[in-house]
C-alpha cells in the first residue's frame, strides 16, 4: 500500500455509482437551474425521508449553503450563535460577515451548542447597541468529531424557540451523525426536535460536489431561489446535484451506507491504534480519530502519510486528527497501523 | 426525432469526453481546494494559451465567477460599467450589488461596449456623490449573440485603461467567440489587447460545471483565494474543474471544438430558416440564431419545440431566440426545420 | 450686497430660532440615543400632523434616511425601483448599493415615477434571474424641482401597492413641496395615499443638520433602532433632533414657513429674470430655478455669483440652476438681477 | 440637587462656548460637504497638534467613524482584531460586520490589546480558510476606563506593523486619556508610536456632535470621501462640525480643558466614595468610577441617581459604574455622596 491521506473525507472523487449515474442520465435535455426531473426526484425523497413536506434546493458547497441559508433567514441587524468551532465561526473566511451579519461565538469545549452557552449569549445582547441574535448555528456531526444526541438536540431547539432563535444545522457530515449510535436519530427526528433549517453533506459522503439545503420551516423559503442566485449559487446544470442525490436517497441507501462505512473505518482504525497502544483523545463517534503520539513518531509518520496535527500537547505529545471515509480501504488502514508499529 | 431544447446551451449533462476523464481520475487521493494535481496541469495549460504567467482558479458557475472577480477588483465605493444588457446588469439577482458594488448601466443596442458609452459613464460619474467607476464589463460573445472584433476588443480595452478603469471580461460563451471569424481574435490576443481578468466558460461548452478564472494582470490577485472561500466559490474538490479543464486543453483542443460545433450547428439551424423564408434578426455570429415569426406559427411551435420569445415585433409577429450547443444533433435541427415547414 | 450663493439650500447655518432653542435646552440631562424628551414631543408633533399613530426616528442627514429606511423594507435580494435622477441612483455613491441592492433606474424625463414606468420595470424583473422590485422611490419635491400633485401621488403608490411595492418617500425637499400648489397635498394626504415611509427634511430647510424619518406602516419598524445603530446612524445625542425638530413643529409652524419662505425667493428670482427677457426652463414650483442664458453671459456671471450649470444647451446657451432658501435675502436676489441686467 | 445622571458623557447638550461659536458662524454662506473654511481649519489646527501633514474628515459618531474607517482599511477578505470589550466588537449592532468584516475578538480582561493577544489571533487564521487579519482596533480610553501607557501603545503598534496589521484607534474618549498621567501621551506621541488612523472624539468631551477622523498613514485616504458619502457620513452642513473643532483646538486649549474636567470630577467623586468608605474596582484613571455596594443600597440610590450596574459580584454586591463629564457639577457629585451617605 502506498502513501494514504487521512486528512479529510474528500481527497477523493465521488463514489463510482454517483458517476455511472452522471453518465446514464448524461444525454436527456433537461430543465436548467434546478427545474428537472432529476432534482425533482431527489427533493420527493428528501421530503419523504423527513416524512412531510419541505423546500429541498441544492448548491455547490457547504460554505455556500451556510452562507445562503442563514442570509436568507436573518435580516440585516440579526446575528446567529455558533460555538467558537463551529464551521462559520472560524473555518468560512468570514462568508457570513460577507453578508452582513455577525457570528455571536460562545465556547464550547465539545463544539456543542446548550441552553445555558444561548443564555450567556443572548445575556450580553439585550438591546439595540448590539446585535439581535436571531438564530443558531448547529453541526452534526461537529467539527470536532462529536454529535449531538438526540435528547440533546431536541433541548437545544426547544431552548431556542422559546427565546425566539431559528435553529439552523449544517449537516456536512451527517451522514456520519445518523450513523453513529451516540447520535441515535433519523431525519425525521431532527424535523421533530424542531431544526428550521439544514444542509445534507454530499461533498465528505461520496459526491462530486454538491449539498441539499432541506427547509423544514417553509415560511423561511420565500424567495429563497432569488438568493441563491444572487450569491452565486444557483447552478445552471444543477442536474449534477439532481443525479446524484437522486442516487443517494434510491432504495439502496446509498447515503446511509457510505455515512456507516466512513464510522466503520475510522473505529477499525481506532480499534488499531489502541491495539497498539497509542491514547485516544476519545473513542470516534463519527469517522475522525484523534489520537496522542510522542512527536518524533508523529514525524516521522507524516513523512509517509497524510494527516494534520490538531495540537501540540505537554510533554512533546501531538494530538493528531486522523479523518476515514467512504473511501477509506482496509488496506490503507492497515499499512498505516504497520507503519505506526514499526515507529513506535 | 422527439421535442428538442433550443432554450439554451446548457440543457445537457457534460461532454462524454469529460465524465470519461472524471471516471479516469476518480480514485487517486488529491490535495482539496485547488491544490491538486489535475488543476495545477489545467492551470498550466491555460498560461501557455494566453502564452504569459496568470493565475488560475476555478469556479462551480458564471454568476459566481463574476461576482468573486468583481469584488476583487473593486474598492467599495467604486463600480462598473456595463452594457444594460450585460449579464451582471439584469440577469444575476444582484449579485455584484450583493457585494456592495453599484453597476453603472449604459444603453448599448448590440450588446457591446464602446469607448464613447464609457465616456458617457464617465461624465456622470465625476465627484464623490456619485460612485466611481474603476472597471468595465465586457462579454465576449455578448448576451445577445454579438461578439467584438479584435479591433473593437483592443479600443474599448485601451480607452478603459487611459480612464484608469479595469477590463473584465465575462467568457461564459468564449468558446464560440474564439470560434467566430467576426471575432477573430486567440486567447493571446486577449491578453494583448489589454483585458485584465476573464473567465473562461465551462458550462455553456460542454462541461458538468466549472470556470476557469484568469487573472491577467496579476496585482488584481491578492488575496483571491480568500475571496473565493469568503464567497462560498472555494470547492473542496475542485479537482472537478481541474480534471475537466485538463481535458477541454488536452492536445485535441476539445474545448475550441465544441464552440465551433455550437456555432456550426447554428449556422445550419439559420441556414435552413433562410432556405424556409424566415427572416433572421442578423446572420448568427455565434450559437444563436435570432429569427422572425409570425405570433401564430411561433406558438403552434413552442408546443412541439424548447424555444424563448426574445420579443414582440410589431405586426403581430415575434423574435425568437434559438440556442444551438456541442450537443445539438443534425437530426433535431431538420426535425425542427421541417416542423416549422409543415406550420408555414 | 456681496456676492451670493444660489448653489442649494444648505450653504447656511441654521434657522436663528433653532439655535436658540437649543442653547435654551442645552442644560437638562436627558437619556441618549433619542430616548429624550424632546425627539418624544417631536415625534407626537409629526404623528399629529399625519393625524394617525406612526413611529418616528431622526438622523443626521438624507442620504442616511434613505440608506437605512430602503434596507430596513428590503430583503435581501429585492431591488427598489427609482427614477435616473432619483437621489439615491445617482447622487448617494453607491449607499443603497453598500447595502446589497440593486437600483432598478428608469428614465423620467420629469425625475417622477408614474405607473407605466413601474410596468416596465416590473415587465423586465419576473424571475430569480433578476432582482426582485420590492419598493418605489419617490421625492417629493424631486431632484429635478418637479412635485408630485395629488392625484399622481395617489396614482403611483396604489399603483406600487397593487404590485406589492412599498412606497418610500425621500422628503429633503418636503417643505418646499408642501408649500407648493402645484402639489396640493398636506402630510396626512401623503399618509392618505398610501406612502410607507418617508423622511421629513430638515437640513435643506433650516436645520444644523438632522431628519425626521416617518414609518407609516408600522410593520416596517420591527428592528429600526438596531439597524439604525447598525449604519451608524443613531447619535448619543439625538436630542439635537429632537429640539430642532420639536420647535420646527410648533405652534408657529417654523418648519411651514420656512419651505414657504424658499418658493417666495425663488418665485421673486424667476419674476425678475422673466422682466429682464430671460427664459426659463419651466416657472418654478418650489425653490429651485432653471434660467437659460448665453454661455457667455453665464460665465461672466458665475465669476460673482455662486450657481451650478445643468446642462449644456445648443447655440451656445447653457441652462443654469439657481436655489434659493429660507435664507436668501431680497437683497441677494435684487443684487443678482441688477448684476445680470447689466451683462445682457 | 436634583437628581443627577451619571449614565454616561453625553447627557447634556454641547459645551456653552460651542454653541456661541455656532451662533457667531451660522450666518455665513460656505460651500457644503465640508469644503468649507472652518473645516478647513479645525483640520490644519489638528495637523499640527500631530505636528505632521494629516488627512481630516469629520463625521457625526463614533460608530459611523469606526465603520468608515475599517471599511476603508480592510479589504473584502480581511478583518480586525479587537478586545472582545472593544466597542466594534459588542456595542455598534453590528455595524462593522454590515460592511462584510468579521471582528476577531480576542480576551483582554483590561480591554486592551496586546502583543501576545495579538499573536493568538494571528496563530488561528494562517490560511485562506480563515478571515485574514489585517488591523488591531484600540480604544484610548478604552471601554473599560483603563488606557494604554506610552509604552503599551509603541509595543502593540510596533508589533502589529510587524505583523502587516494596521492600527486603528478609537479615541472617543481620548480627550480624557490625553489628560491622565497614567496614558502620558500627546496627539504627537500617538503618531510616532504608529498609529495608522483614528477618530478624536467630539460627542463624549463636549461637541453637540461630531468626531474628527484623522488619517495619518496617508495611503489609506485614497476615495475616503467617496466612501464616507456611501455610509451616509457626509453631511452637507459639516460645516457644524468644522466650526466646533475649529473652536475645541483654539489657543484655550478647550478640548483639552473638558478632558481634564471630566477625569477631574472623577477624582472628585472616587475620592469622596473612599471617603465614605466604599470600595473601588480600581482607582478611576479617567472619568469612569467603579465602585462596589451592596446591592440594597445600590438599589435604593438607583432610585435618585443615574448609573448602570456593570456586574453582578458574589455576596449580593454590585459593580456599579459612575461617568462624570466636563458638565458634570460639584453640587450632583457632593448631593450624591450624601445621599449614599445616608444609605449606607
Amino acid at each position: 500500500m502506498t502513501r494514504h491521506l487521512f486528512y479529510d473525507d474528500y481527497s477523493e472523487g465521488a463514489h463510482p455509482a454517483l458517476l455511472e449515474e452522471l453518465a446514464r442520465c448524461n444525454d436527456d435535455q433537461q430543465p436548467a437551474y434546478g427545474g428537472d426531473e432529476h432534482c425533482r426526484v431527489a427533493g420527493g425523497r428528501i421530503a419523504a425521508l423527513f416524512d412531510r413536506p419541505v423546500d429541498v434546493h441544492f448548491v455547490a458547497g457547504g460554505t455556500q449553503a451556510n452562507q445562503v441559508c442563514l442570509a436568507a433567514i436573518l435580516r440585516p441587524h440579526q446575528g446567529v450563535i455558533a460555538p467558537v468551532s463551529g464551521h462559520i465561526a472560524i473555518h468560512e473566511a468570514g462568508a457570513i460577515e460577507a453578508t452582513g451579519h455577525k457570528i455571536i461565538a460562545v465556547p464550547a469545549a465539545d463544539g456543542k451548542l446548550t441552553p445555558a452557552l444561548i443564555d450567556e449569549a443572548l445575556l450580553q445582547h439585550e438591546s439595540e447597541h448590539t446585535v439581535m441574535p436571531r438564530a443558531v448555528f448547529l453541526s452534526q456531526a461537529t467539527e470536532l468529531g462529536t454529535v449531538y444526541s438526540r435528547a440533546e438536540l431536541c433541548a437545544v431547539a426547544a431552548h431556542a424557540h422559546a427565546h425566539d432563535l431559528y435553529v439552523y444545522l449544517d449537516g456536512a457530515r451527517l451522514a456520519m451523525a445518523l450513523a453513529s449510535p451516540e447520535a441515535g436519530m433519523t431525519f425525521a427526528d431532527i424535523a421533530d426536535a424542531g431544526v428550521d433549517m439544514l444542509y445534507i453533506g454530499g461533498t465528505k459522503n461520496g459526491a462530486l460536489c454538491g449539498e441539499a439545503i432541506v427547509i423544514l420551516d417553509r415560511t423561511l423559503g420565500d424567495g429563497f431561489r432569488y438568493q441563491m442566485k444572487q450569491r452565486g449559487a444557483l447552478l445552471a446544470k444543477a442536474r449534477l446535484f439532481g443525479v446524484q442525490f437522486r442516487r443517494f436517497f434510491d432504495e439502496d441507501g446509498l447515503w446511509f451506507a457510505l455515512g456507516a462505512r466512513a464510522n466503520a473505518q475510522a473505529r477499525r482504525l481506532a480499534g488499531g491504534l489502541e491495539s497498539l497502544g497509542v491514547e485516544l483523545q476519545h473513542p470516534p463517534v463519527v469517522n475522525q480519530v484523534f489520537a496522542i503520539l510522542a512527536s518524533d513518531v508523529a514525524e516521522t509518520l507524516s513523512a509517509e502519510w497524510g494527516f494534520y496535527v490538531w495540537e501540540r500537547l505537554p510533554g512533546r505529545r501531538l494530538l493528531i486528527r486522523l479523518v476515514c471515509s467512504w473511501a477509506t480501504p482496509d488496506e490503507a488502514i492497515d499499512a498505516f497501523l504497520e507503519s505506526l508499529r514499526r515507529h513506535l
